[in-house]
């Protein structure tokens, strides 16, 4: 069996049991057995050797005493009954295992961990955990998360994948992104790694059917060259992209303290994300603007970015971010200068950042996209369309989803403002048009299309952005 | 009359004149009239010669016709009659124009805006514009913003001022800090400078009373040496924010496109903007972030942070952006350890960043905030408080606005999620303590009370913060 087949069962097991699963409200383990129960789609077993019943359904004393078979066990128990709990789980055949018991190597209990390790890696099952916040899968139903319904969303289904050394960080983004309307494929918090490791699950998320990104935060690896063996194959599938924290001395004693990552040299993380095809986001902010334009957008065949404005200033402060991004601000043909021309008014100046000036309407919003799109020196756009203009109306959204539809350039929006702008923001998002407030955070997501069509140009083909 | 009282009738006018008045929806004197007819509070005339009533008020054929005196002129006619516009103005007394229309330099017509200044430097009245949106003060009521009000919310009363080149990114970010629920006390945008410079402005907006905190975007100034000097007496007395864009060579070209502005080297404004002891931001987000927090919460003596944090991974990032920031981690006295060590579990890392580990609840924020203000080797605090967790409460929210309402050492909050998270940040925000999504932000916003801390460290007392 191959690594990445032995953590199928994990995302998309055909049957769960639920081991701690607790009759009272509140407990880890009545939470996460609800929450399989209300989402998952196969059958779902609570273990539990005090009750009859848990939620309405009939409990067991050992998961050896559930009749049917058992893909995955979600183990919320007492740390030090950990092992016997995964060896009556290796009779049953149980194919894997997270645990989400804490206790063990990060309060001192190295033994502990350590025969669970063991256990993981002789007669199995492996072992997401231990001490995590597990797994959610949009796509199957298995959800792990025992925080308070009230206090956490849930990202609807997407094919994003989020994987994150820290579990705060975790839920954090989870509830964060799922109110900005991101989908999600998979989730998985992986704790003290006991068995396995980053690398693995990036790797797995990477040629998951459902996933078209995968997302990492980490703080540091174990096994540097594995991790870089590993990645570079899952980046020759889909895009990884990761926030490394512990960058600085400060960020690295930090981290030290926090996974007892050794965070390691930043210069030497630089280079291997750089061997492995990584994209590497600066902060948390990136991380999901880059993964917002990569799931939508086709891939820019080169770095030079067309800048179409109705605001001037809007306009500069993008063009320095594109220089400082390290991309080019493309140079337009001289056919097409001469089709602006006839569009445009004379006051305009028809350069790149390309202003269409105050009093711009949809049309010439228009024949600057059509102008974008057929002009080879143009690998992809940044249109700002500022909506308090009187001049503006929202057709400039319609006639940006017609050039987003072609899939032949990415193309990317810009808008700041109250309700007015918000709505015409929501519904380009809504139909894969990543938007953005700030020009500069919008340069900053193209960038990963420009990253990873030098990385993977065969991304798009592959997903059927191409014929 | 020094520079600065000039430029009072501007801002608080005590009456106000609308050349131009239009009685037809939807142009730019008829939006004007009915803004400032809406919202000033001293008495406002329609300028219109062929109209006898414009929205129920009696018109005048000409300024000179008013009964009463007039302040402040807004003038929105066409661009050729603007000069006698002005030399009436000038018979009438008035102190202040500003000129809307548009068709002077930025359209070829140097001649005419040469006649304008001239008229301006002379005779008077002193004029802000040509070309521009003109000026917002929530104190006096003046408003002229023309774009229309279903695209466009005004920011409520406040203490920050915004001087904006771009007429663009002016009501972009107006509209954009009013659905944050930022205050202003003024705007203005200042279009082609004709006679009434940026430094002025700036100058004359660290003095006004209302205003505490000074924000400029600008993309080049005509008079370097003038600036530096002006700047250097406004920043003694408020602090002063600078974005400059075209900070590459690709946005000095956008820049000269623009606002034909002469961006220059921006090492050259580097070194100007600090010794004059303007602060930087580096971003359109950034620039209102340090507003936020400037605006709100006490200066710091030092550079020294204590990060406390329920997520680890939070502190991690925030320790990398603290050493990326220039700025320090306070090491926290002995004293200090000792009583943290009486409240946090065993399991708990008394170090910088403060883990209080997952299952923190309120007692242990109370305890944390508690020896940072009474530590000497702490400056400032970036609370971290994820919502998510089950341990934690509303309470701590409590404990935050109580080590805020001390005034004596900065407190910035971070927390990320959905609703139930944004209630509590509003809360935050509502009271005092600026609040941050993303780590990083937080802590660059920070950084601007440990720069302004040095440039004028008097400003607490002054502004009341200190007995």
């Amino acid at each position: 069996m191959t690594s990445l087949e032995s953590l199928t069962p994990f995302f998309r097991p055909r049957s769960c049991a639920v081991i701690g699963a607790s009759r009272k409200k509140g407990k880890v383990g009545n939470t996460i057995f609800a929450n399989m129960l209300r989402s998952f789609k196969g059958p779902v077993y609570p273990v539990n050797p005090n009750a009859r019943r848990v939620l309405g359904s009939k409990a067991y004393a050992s998961v050896l005493d559930i009749p049917g078979e058992v893909d995955l066990a979600v183990i919320a128990v007492p740390a030090r009954i950990v092992p016997e709990v995964m060896r009556e789980c290796a009779e049953k055949g149980v194919r894997g295992a997270v645990i989400i018991s804490s206790g063990f190597a990060e309060t001192g209990n190295r033994a502990l961990e350590e025969e669970v390790r063991r256990i993981a890696r002789t007669t199995g099952p492996r072992v997401v955990g231990v001490n995590c916040l597990g797994i959610l899968d949009t796509h199957s139903g298995v959800d792990m998360l025992f925080m308070p319904e009230e206090k956490i969303e849930r990202p609807k289904k997407g094919d994003i994948a989020f994987i994150s050394q820290s579990g705060a960080v975790g839920s954090t983004v989870l509830d964060m992104i799922a109110e900005q309307g991101i989908g999600i494929s998979s989730f998985v918090s992986y704790g003290n790694a006991t068995d396995v490791q980053d690398y693995e699950r990036a790797e797995y998320l990477a040629v998951d059917p459902e996933t078209k990104v995968v997302c990492a935060y980490m703080e540091g690896t174990k096994d540097g060259k594995m991790f870089l063996e590993h990645l570079k194959k899952a980046t020759r599938i889909n895009p990884v992209i990761v926030l490394k924290a512990g960058r600085t001395e400060a960020g690295r004693k930090a981290a030290a303290s926090h996974t007892a990552s050794m965070a390691g040299s930043d210069r030497v993380y630089d280079a291997a994300f750089r061997e492995a095809g990584v994209i590497r986001a600066q902060d948390l902010q990136e991380l999901f603007d880059m993964a917002r334009v990569l799931s939508k957008q086709p891939l820019a065949k080169g770095d030079r970015i067309l800048i179409v404005t109705n605001g001037g200033g809007f306009g500069v402060l993008a063009a320095d971010e594109v220089e400082r991004a390290g991309l080019k601000l493309a140079v337009l043909s001289k056919k097409s200068m001469r089709k602006l021309e006839k569009v445009l008014p004379e006051y305009a100046n028809i350069s790149n950042p390309l202003d269409l000036v105050g009093d711009a309407g949809p049309e010439r919003y228009r024949a600057a996209l059509e102008v974008a799109l057929e002009d080879d020196n143009v690998d992809a756009v940044l249109c700002i369309g500022l909506f308090q203009t009187v001049s503006i109306t929202p057709t400039v959204v319609d006639h940006v989803l017609w050039f987003s539809r072609k899939k032949k350039k990415p193309v990317v929006f810009c808008a700041a403002g109250s309700d007015y702008t918000r709505k015409h923001l929501k519904k380009l998002e809504d139909k894969g048009v990543p938007a953005f407030s700030f020009p500069e955070r919008a340069v900053r997501a193209l960038k990963a299309l420009v990253e990873y069509g030098r990385i993977n140009p065969e991304f798009d083909r592959i997903r059927g952005f191409k014929k």
